[in-house]
């Protein structure tokens, strides 16, 4: 398997980039052409040991900044590091692309040079994350600000080809995101929806799930329109850190706190590191004709090594194959 | 002042209610009428000390659940409790009612039997949460699932209204609740609202806030569509109570862990005692012509107590005439 690596997307690029593609490299045997300025990369690789037959280098001099129009951006800029990357899929020179370049870009990158499966209406943007009793799935999570409530259930069904075909789960549930439990609660998106799903022969629908609960990680996918599932990704982010910081400010408040604090503190570490979106390497960009990995925008190293198993997950399992024999079986 | 309770609202009721409200009559010296089955208050009643020219009951037989359809549940059971409490204040015999009855029943009795404030399109749902730099009111919290852009802008006034009056903010920060910072980005809602609230000189609007920041307490106001604030505050309810029993967990699997737990307990207790969302009360039906609070429906007698506490302050402080003069004067 061969991946293609935006060299400059993210904050921390091209350091933490190079080093997490390098750990994939070493550890999961990938191999990975990397696309940013040739000497900059270069400066970069030298710092590690690894096996050169695995690595290469397309020179891409321009790199499309967070402020740029997207599809304008990615259309001009055809010597930029990320439009490189996804122009390595479309050519079948590379099997999957991963970068942490801004949603918009990869969303355009995903649509315009890759393109939509054929037969799907919308794209989404899906990661695992973790929860209190299982992973689960959230889609979309902010490729599509307004969407029809058909979408939802092609949302759903690329949840359940991925959790039946990357990770092995047996009929996942699917639940709509919703604020309220009863079928007729919501929005009139939601309430259309609904029936829609329910309806669905080839999905395991069980009904509304509150935000309240989406954290419990009962229900492995959980579809809404974009801008409910970014907030319910940021929001989430927001309140975890927010929480232990507040947390760590009222122990240290008191010398028994601050003696407690340190014995609890290998433990919180480990908690931490137990439900660090990091280890799940990035969110997906499922409906379009390839595998992209969109890595989290303040991605290190680690972050980045595990979008690049994700990827080769995703392949090794033939998501892709999968979904649209399920596609062609439906229609 | 006189307060109209349901005191068949909520999951303990008649119980809880009544506890909290005979302290709140002993606290704060509130008058109140407490509606329901005149046996049942008053064998609770029968319970406590108080002043007795201070409370009355108004004998109510029938009680709305959760189940039914608010509007014509509300309009069918003329003898509910809840609908009792909403008579007493349109008929001017309260100035304000409390309950835990549903959102649905609440925002019936409030558009149905008090009314909407002349020249409001919308009335919506506020409350006021702890962040970690201090509170910050989201409305609208779910009293309208779909709004259209200029709703925001009123709940952005009513919000800063509140803030000034209630509790003495000047200038209180407006943000609009957006899935990324620039001005352009969001939803077709959201895109347009900006715009709006930019334009408006009444209110100190600084722009979008994201989710991952509302938790942070720097925007005073923030305001959105019901569907994304119920969303965001049932996030919020969902991930501290997650994540508390997961630490707890955490903490609990070694012993090291256990023996730092015993001495960061008083820590995390009076924490999480200052980040209750009991000790707020309730959230206020802003925009109708009353006042009206809604207790979350799990209250106990400290919640009931604060949300009389919250009616108290919206009365004393003349929320509504100071609201009515400021439309006055924008139109």
């Amino acid at each position: 398997m061969r991946i293609a690596v935006d060299g400059m997307g993210g904050d921390h690029a091209p350091q933490e980039v190079v080093a997490g593609t390098i750990q994939a490299v070493n550890e999961y045997g990938v191999n990975v052409v990397i696309t940013g300025p040739k000497e900059k990369i270069e400066a970069e690789l030298a710092k590690y040991q690894f096996d050169k037959t695995k690595v290469e280098i397309l020179d891409a001099r321009e790199v499309i900044s967070l402020d740029e129009a997207p599809v304008i951006a990615l259309r001009r800029k055809k010597d930029s590091s990320l439009r490189r990357a996804f122009d390595l899929v479309r050519e079948g020179k590379a099997d999957a692309v991963v970068s942490a370049g801004s949603t918009g870009a990869l969303l355009a990158g995903g649509l315009l040079i890759i393109g939509r499966i054929k037969g799907i209406d919308r794209a989404a943007l899906a990661a695992l994350i973790p929860g209190k009793n299982g992973r689960f799935m959230v889609i979309d999570l902010g490729a599509n600000a307004d969407v029809k409530p058909y979408n939802l259930v092609e949302f759903a069904r690329m949840g359940r080809v991925y959790f039946e075909s990357v990770l092995g789960f047996v009929k996942p549930k699917v639940g709509l995101i919703n604020i309220g439990a009863e079928e007729e609660k919501g929005n009139e998106l939601t309430k259309e929806a609904y029936q829609l799903l329910k309806a669905d022969t080839t999905i395991n629908f069980i009904g509304n799930v509150e935000p309240r609960e989406v954290t419990d990680g009962d229900v492995q996918i959980l579809v809404c329109d974009g801008f409910t599932g970014n907030t319910i990704l940021k929001m989430y982010e927001g309140v975890v850190k927010n929480l232990m910081s507040m947390i760590k400010e009222a122990m240290m408040s008191t010398t028994r706190g601050k003696v407690g604090g340190l014995l609890v503190k290998p433990s919180l570490k480990e908690f931490m590191a137990k439900h660090d979106y990091k280890e799940e390497g990035g969110a997906a960009l499922l409906g379009v004709d390839g595998l992209v990995i969109k890595a989290h925008g303040s991605s290190d190293a680690r972050a980045y090594k595990n979008a690049l198993r994700q990827a080769k997950k995703l392949y090794d399992r033939g998501f892709l194959k999968i979904y649209k024999e399920n596609m062609a079986k439906e229609q």
